[in-house]
């Protein structure tokens, strides 16, 4: 089988570089072109200088992009950016990845009450996918754009799908599932400012967006779906003085506390066959997914509260992001889900 | 006045140094003795040598202290350790301010079932105060012992306190309140061991003693007495890859959710005239309180789920212990509470 | 005796933020202004937020200061800004200490040659005292115009005049002596941009301005002066992950290499009645005078190779700049030099 | 051609984690065991959980390993112990990379000067090969017995031995070769102890063994070695607050000052074909090579100082243990020496 071509919109951010880093060692894939408008004519190893005589292809505008010549695209841009690519290349692409969050919520509505903007391509969402392989495989595999999930859902929704899934009603008398995670700061991207700069952060930690995070809302329509229920969410994230990974500890109050073992038997069930994965007895950390697809969960039915807490941790540039992306890629070009993500965590 | 006579009973934990570095500028004490049993003979500046020229006091056998020569005796010891002390010293020392927790609880049994050990001195449970100065002033003014509360009690207790005190009842159908709280390794002490190894700690995080861990129950039985009602906490330690600081992160579904403005209002109300409690429109940072007995809080009422979050920033060895105990000892000794702890927190 | 007034030009820096910590806590002054260009009319704590309830002044622009009102002035302003400042208001203010590299070196051409702008001054430059009490207190104590110096020169200066100064040759064939220093993040100042980004400094390390940082001349001529000798000095710069310290390791091959013992009791004599010089049996360590005007010293004179190593550390904020310049301005004012500077390190 | 047959002798420590994730992703090798004295019996990913569903290998004691059924055998174990393995093994062994301490100076009488001990297998040294691939790839070629080489020699050697090659005699009037190097933590081991403990390596950073630590020895006499000439090297280890990376910076003061493009001409002739070498226009940073087998090195000549900087990145645990270890092994086992060291340094 020969190599699928593929093509990175956006070089410059920690997305396009971690997408790099992982098609770089991709036994099926070509890399053959990386676009930046800012930078055309720079090498990538210019922007990002660990590829130094890895990878020093010149970067293009992706104006120069001809969408029919990859098999699939990978759009690294902003929210509120990237739906105007996709607007253009939809119909030319083979498959679109887009790692914003435009095409992640229900529709033009929600988008503009949570995001603040109008939505210039509301045909997308119909077209999208919502690219959590884990738990919506099927759709994904016959996508031509898929929309990868943000950060914090992705650790959240894999935390809390199976309990949800299994019917646990949530939060005695509708009370919202609490969501409280805990991310690096390349969560933040890679423009630099207050929110980044060192001094802000290391040797530091707060909460930021709380109650009006738009991952909110993310959360809470996916754990609508897999529930067929409604249920609300009090998402709080904090910033933690790490490059990269993403730990959330949820709490559920279910109607009736399931034992231990059946909690967890409930869950490795659910997960049963999924290579990315890892179900731990003791909490898991975020060193130990460190630039890796995996995610580490962990369960707790607390019979003297009454309280179920479900703790997930992942590298939110790897299974948060690009290493997302490159699974959902594998499953809708028709290869093995985990090409590419064969690395061992790196630790210490 | 002359100034009063201070002794501290443990010369080696990160409590230790810190009762010194903020006695040490106290204007109207002086620490005259600090005991060490593995270290006598040394100088208190040999075990921390950041004091080298300011405390060089040599370390003497706790067997040598005359404990009626003292206004007031800190110890500085480990849970378990601290009871024979305090029931060797009770009789004959002035003020005894323990910062371990053998004497928080409500009783023998509670400490048994919680701390895993029996207590060989139920006599102090009735004699101690559970000093945090801004809930518990006035039997702090009295108080001959003192039992300093633990680290995350205080954040948690000072940031969920005013609401239970205004009445508003919590966790709709009897869910537990939330306490998700993040510390810095420093409250691991000061042995060295897998928990605080660098290559451990830092670049990571997670969550531990998740449904066990002591400090639950501290904050329950407060909860309890602060509200006049029954409470359950779910508490979550978790550890943060930084020296010092906690940020709690709690909520509260009430029956009848207040407005923000009444909410905050409450709050301003009940912690007037308290210097050292500072109310923030952003949520706190633990880098705003680092080395200093603050606790910063933030408020927020979220009309779309009907929960109230409240986060709390302290610096764990201040605040969290060193801080509240010098706090503890000006009330008990008459003196103004602020005395000794100026400091403007270090930041950068 | 009333307190002496000062004013602080320039709020919104490292060095601004330092000096109000310092000054704020000194038994003698009083701070009555900070400035603010771009700030004025909101509160200092508005900008620095750890000040709250602290130090809630309100800025005003530099225009509406009145010099000469003040007992003394700090210029906490960039080069190349701060000469304007010092030339309007040399003749109405009592005592100006400036913090920026305007007056530090020896005339107009050199500041030109590595700074590589025109002076707008010159006549500064013989009015200007070069700021380190260890070294040159009696011009200090006179002064009306002191150039703080540098934070690595201090380091560097303080770790090898009793060398130089008691006639060690050094650097055998008229070799460079050798300054390797290390610094925290904040040296580069408050803006945020790449070279502070958290993800850029976290878990790196770097050399930068290798043979062309200015600081390398400014050692070089109070080398000079202090040795009355030429002499060449080999200076690089790295980056460390921390926010604050410097650790300069510096290395000198004299003619005759004196004994260990010589070699310590050169240094002991030198500095003797000197409190904020620690002279230390191990190697010294930046958290060790963290938040302090401490310069820890060590030395080896290493028989094998025939070099002296001396090895320095201070807090660049503090003994680099803030405060050493409080130490100045105590000297110049006639006041106790350790006033205000009483900190105990923060560890940990 | 079939897989070659891997063992690990040591499972516990950072290089024997290392040497894992590096055989778990090489093609034309199978790691069929790990042993453990303290361990055997568990899982490796019991002791290294970031492992966990990649390496679940039962770990066995050494006694238990056949060593002739073996291609390679990697002895990661503390100096001291290592001898006594080589010992037993050397004449059933195919190959013995070796990552201790043990083999690696020029014989007993110096080993037993800087390691304070006998050596037990003096006849060793002879048949040992030093292992910096660059630099004596011929040896490697047809070597049984390898002396993989310290983090510290590896990325100072690799920084000087240019230069030194082409005859700049270093050092006028015989001064030392300064190497003045910065480690990452994990260069201490995996041993839990206040060497490592967070609190006193966070936020910190200071000298160690200055002018006795083993690797001076080592350094010097590889640099006699390449220059055919004596030299003396002034070693000073520092400990970053960094999990992995060394930066070495290095003065030599040649009777001759080369230029700029002469200098840097020379590491690129000397380099030609080397894929692990980067030479770069700016200075290296150790985040640029982590997790990788990379050597990044930036050269300087100060003309106005008369003295070359060379300055080197690696990591200590790939370049400097475990990665220099299979490039090693590639080469003596006839493999292309790049095999399984195609990781894309970790950034951010």
């Amino acid at each position: 089988m020969s190599l699928k071509r593929i093509a990175i919109i956006g070089a410059t951010g920690y997305t396009g570089s971690e997408l790099t880093r992982l098609l770089h060692g991709h036994p099926k894939v070509e890399l053959t072109a990386i676009t930046s408008e800012s930078h055309a004519g720079k090498r990538f190893s210019d922007i990002h200088p660990q590829f130094r005589g890895l990878v020093d292809l010149e970067l293009i505008p992706a104006a120069d992009l001809d969408a029919k010549a990859y098999d699939a695209l990978f759009l690294a841009l902003p929210h509120g950016v990237s739906m105007d690519y996709v607007a253009r290349l939809d119909a030319e692409a083979g498959l679109i990845i887009d790692l914003s969050g435009d095409f992640r919520l229900d529709g033009p509505e929600t988008y503009r009450a949570w995001y603040g903007k109008e939505h210039r391509y509301a045909e997308g969402f119909g077209r999208a996918v919502y690219g959590i392989p884990e738990l919506f495989e099927n759709e994904i595999r016959g996508a031509k754009l898929i929309a990868n999930p943000g950060c914090y859902p992705t650790g959240a929704l894999l935390a809390l799908a199976p309990m949800l899934a299994a019917g646990f009603l949530t939060s005695v008398g509708g009370g919202p599932v609490i969501v409280d995670s805990k991310s690096g700061v390349t969560g933040a991207g890679v423009s630099a400012g207050a929110v980044n700069q060192f001094s802000n952060v290391h040797d530091n930690f707060r909460a930021y967006g709380i109650s009006t995070h738009r991952h909110s809302i993310e959360i809470e329509q996916y754990l609508d779906r897999i529930s067929g229920a409604r249920n609300t969410v009090q998402f709080t994230p904090h910033l933690l003085p790490v490059d990269r990974g993403i730990l959330t500890t949820a709490y559920v109050v279910p109607e009736k506390l399931p034992s231990q073992e059946a909690l967890v038997e409930q869950y490795r069930t659910f997960y049963r066959h999924r290579k990315f994965i890892r179900l731990r007895s003791d909490p898991p950390e975020i060193k130990n997914v460190r630039g890796t697809n995996f995610c580490d969960i962990h369960l707790k039915a607390d019979a003297r509260t009454g309280a179920v807490i479900a703790v997930s941790a992942i590298d939110n540039l790897v299974r948060g992001a690009a290493g997302q992306a490159v699974q959902n890629m594998n499953l809708a070009l028709g290869l093995d889900e985990g090409l590419g993500l064969n690395q061992v965590p790196l630790r210490p």
